[in-house]
């Protein structure tokens, strides 16, 4: 199992964009066979911080999210409305 | 229910290090009543990278956790052993 770790720093006046086209991809990836569970999360203390959590079933099933319609038409999107994103894939230990 | 993303940067001879106090503070927190889970992973691209992702049943179970003999004792052992934590508590969306 990989879980993707995906922080972005929203730009202050493109939240309501964000959490959008956000539920378009967390509706669309969860449908794909290999997602194990995917959600997208606040910080509790700053609410310009919107995390996905992801859990895939392996590489491959990644390889595919990442062609998929959903992912290469709204991930662009996404990118143009943070100050910052950090994308960290881990496995357990 | 809230979910902690605890990213470190650790220094580079300090990995081993870091691993066997993160094992103790696992082992001590997953016995605590309001722990749902907790588990350390390391990035897939960087094993410099090392990140609890941890899920409470609530703002008490945390306050409770972060009064914890293992807490006050390890954490600022791990603190001196990285180049950098981020911690952020998210809700779900």
């Amino acid at each position: 199992m990989i879980i993707i770790v995906a922080k972005n720093v929203v730009k202050k006046d493109s939240i309501d964009e964000f959490k959008k086209l956000a539920a378009e991809l967390v509706e669309g990836s969860r449908k794909e066979e290999g997602c194990i569970s995917y959600a997208l999360y606040e910080d509790i203390n700053n609410p310009n911080i919107l995390t996905f959590i992801e859990n895939w079933a392996d590489q491959k099933a990644i390889d595919i999210h990442n062609a998929t319609k959903h992912f290469t038409t709204i991930v662009p999107k996404l990118s143009g409305l943070v100050e910052e994103m950090q994308i960290n894939l881990y496995k357990a230990l």
